[in-house]
């Protein structure tokens, strides 16, 4: 193995940076070369790319966002997109592939695999932690401690006004983050898919009710993942207001892809990105990267999207049971 | 002058707390009691109130929100309100009332005057620093800091998609957080009302596409105030959607009004309330006690709603010339 | 089980208020009282008590420090201090007492023991990791991020300077938070005991000097466990300017115990709090309540010292490998 | 005026990466070019320097540190360094010098004037805020912060033990930073030049015993500039120690100079920097480039030493008046 490639694609999430660090460093230490694309796949098909050095990564194990800059690529969709990346990575003499991103990204690189005669090696890197093989993926832990400083801004201005508000944080089909989030920030309630499919505004409303009866006017707020309300918290927002509890919603948003990454994002990412490389000089292909009870090891890639990987349900349990005193 | 109330109103802001420990110290020092009113006049109104003594106030320097709580109040808008605020406050032997919040609370407090015997001293608490009579409000400095915070994250998301953000940050009818927002972050245009009255779609796309053929393409942010546009920036986004520019919303809402206040708010909220405290006893009535130019002085409360006070206008002609590079 | 104690012990950790705040919660959803002892096993001898209410930990769980206060406490080391406590304990018809704390306190409750009827269980709380039985001790991950934010901060001056920086952390007798941090900093050289029980200066230097001829001039930051040098970090960079090679030193100091938690270090606490109240209902009697494998489980509380827990080796073999590049 | 060169020197200050990019877009937007040197004034010695231009600042705005490195350079001190910065600058038909720095480079700024025929100018940088002609420095706002979340965080593990603190924080001649982060911690007490030549131990033990009698036990915390003892905190808690004053040291360090500027810093650096640029078209020479009021302006160089600016009496005499309570 002379010559590897790297990308990073899908939503950016904290910690990729560190991980394409730790990956020029080790590959560096192995004599290998290492060619960044940018724009996720898009580069290898419009051949945007640069040779990664090890000064191209001092110092930015520290910071947010990705320095090769990342993408969807409606191409890899098309069969002529998929030959277009494998002759491309092919003409530069690409032995192997690292992709660092989330289960679409996977998907594409396993379409890849029938085009391309290299090893191709994922690296779990999205806020969501919503991929089977890894407990954790690169950028959850940063954007649990984002959401929760915004979440504990906002129960300052909830207790100033006994108010109750709705949280919206990231998540499209899991709750990882809201559960977290709303465990880690104290929340009254949490709604997310693994609770229930659709959300009860009859429960909902109970909840409030009772936890007034308990202590009395106080602050309230609901986490909720992104996509358990049709219009988001804001309609939901109005659909309580209709039952007569007031209340006011907040949208996360973008901010929870972003930042430092926080000490445990740097520590998985760095020790992925170096296994991932070691792996992939072993001849490791279509498999994926991933940390399971703190120790490094290898997931097929087709398996990544099981969703077999469960939220906490204990601690989730215990907090509906506590939540209304 | 034997006994005072406090209390804060409006909208929370960082530094509330800080104020309220400022105030208790001094009149302890000088043999004052003080007596805490709930939920802004609304404590008055419903005799919701604690004596606050120096350890109530021990440790709270740090903390976002306000012990007090805070409200809006229907009855000070209501002949029946104000006398009843005025007879309670008599009742307990109030001197003097101190009011933190912003320029809506001191409306009400003019109001008060002619039924209550005591004096009456307002303290500019609110984060849209839109008071005139003092250079910045009590919580401005914190919530620039969290806007910024969340707008150098949106960035590294933006610039890993070399996208367009519009950041709705909070300033009713003002853009002071939104001129230092947008400066401090680098920002590569700002919409507020005082560098024009309406929102001009031509003129904002013609500068994305001017920057964009200057640096090729890259992250681009637009900060906005909250009233800028008729359904806030995600239909601002969709408006720019429709002439072919791809943009991204979000709306930084309640966090913005929250957090441990950064020092200058400390600095200032301390300053202020212990200043309040002193002019109170020396006889002032029916002032602000507020800051300019890093002294310590009194504006008459009628005035501080003359919208005066400018954005600071070098700069926002500065970002407008060089932003497109 | 009618009534059951609490107590923080040693030197305090972010988290003990979250943990604090579960079991009150938990205990009282099961109908049972908790009284609170103030300032570690002091509070039981000099009866300084309390009974903790839901009320009292609403709004905790973002609190650094102990709502209980901590203290060491000399008259554990006695059978006078033992039988005091054990009577103090009947006398207020204790059935159980949890000590949230690190080894040392384990120790004292272990002796406790013969003394008492009641149930005794531990929980983890300290910053430094070394507790066997659990892989993570509340505390732990916020004092990375703590240590880490300070890191990063020291990287910027040095490489304004491109100086040499030896930044030492907590850690008494083990390297957890020295390898997590050095790990997280993209630090040039972790000395910590696990590594190796004496510091070898003539390894250092050759390290500096290695990096220096790979990388030219540069930043070059040493992270190094408390206990490694005699007089500590400036004593060490005092060492190494005498074979020429100047150095700043910084001391992190107690600034690593303080703090809000972070979202790890909160939900790990809220789910030990949860479980060890659990578990004393059930009649778990001197275990240590921890996490393996993201699982709650018990572990004898005679064996949370026995050192068998490990640092990353894999990390840390693959820093000493690329870190002079 | 077509050419202008600009470099940092003495302590690194968080703004001053914000202050290039304003010069580097500011001269751009004027058709100047941009010459960056490297290490202060080293980088005219050794000829280390590059053009700079508007890509190479984009996004650096919310960098700590400097992106031109900074140093002390001995040369600047003898004729002959002196001569050959003048000829370095003449070679290379540098027109202006923007010096960003403290009050010892703009010493050598001045001392540069008789051998060099272009224009002089300095911009303050330092996190001291010690130079007059100048509210406020680079810097300062941002090590204020830093400082304020360390004490905040020794203030939990304080509180938890009960216990007295000495915090050391920088400003080697002055007590600003000190002065304004004890304000602003809500400490105890505040040891500086400016209030007292020095230390006298009578007093600090007698203000905790005073502070004890009002309040109990109860966490006590000093800030104290980093001069003002012999053997600074450490020897200082050693003394009170030996008075029957058990307290703890902790130095903050270098911690101080780093980190990602916040707002006030930005906005300040910013202003600075377009600022000096334009006044350096306009001819200025000898001036330092500060902000009085609010108000950008010129002050000579000459001046900015002369140590007439104070810190905020008002808020320290009520703070030694309150603080025992």
């Amino acid at each position: 193995m002379k010559r590897i490639g790297v990308l990073t694609s899908g939503g950016d999430a904290p910690g990729m940076n560190a991980c394409l660090r730790a990956i020029v460093l080790t590959a560096h230490a192995n004599e290998i070369e290492v060619i960044g694309f940018q724009h996720g796949f898009n580069g290898v098909i419009e051949q945007q790319y640069q040779t990664l050095l090890p000064y191209h990564v001092s110092g930015i194990i520290q910071d947010g966002g990705t320095l090769l800059k990342s993408a969807r690529c409606q191409a890899m969709h098309t069969t002529e997109g998929l030959q277009r990346v494998a002759d491309n990575l092919h003409d530069l003499d690409i032995d192997g592939l690292l992709v660092i991103g989330g289960d679409g990204s996977f998907r594409g690189t396993i379409e890849l695999a029938p085009y391309y005669k290299g090893k191709l090696l994922g690296i779990p890197g999205t806020i969501d932690n919503d991929v089977d093989g890894s407990d954790f993926t690169i950028g959850f832990a940063t954007a649990l401690d984002t959401a929760l400083d915004a979440i504990d801004k906002i129960r300052d201005t909830a207790d100033a006004f006994e108010r109750i508000f709705i949280v919206e944080v990231m998540g499209r089909h899991t709750g990882y983050l809201a559960v977290a989030a709303g465990i880690a920030a104290g929340a009254e309630q949490i709604i997310c898919p693994e609770l229930a499919s659709e959300l009860d505004l009859d429960k909902i409303t109970a909840h409030v009710e009772q936890a007034r009866k308990h202590r009395g006017n106080c602050s309230y707020i609901i986490v909720m993942a992104e996509t358990m309300y049709q219009g988001g918290a804001s309609a939901l927002a109005a659909a309580l207001e209709q039952r007569g509890i007031e209340s006011r919603a907040s949208v996360l948003g973008h901010i929870q892809r972003g930042g430092s990454p926080v000490g445990a994002d740097r520590i998985l990412a760095t020790k992925l990105g170096a296994f991932a490389v070691e792996q992939l000089i072993h001849g490791a292909h279509l498999m994926m990267a991933g940390e399971i009870n703190a120790k490094a090891g290898l997931y097929p890639l087709a398996h990544t999207g099981d969703k077999k990987k469960q939220v906490d349900s204990y601690l989730l349990r215990w907090q509906q049971q506590i939540a209304q005193y």
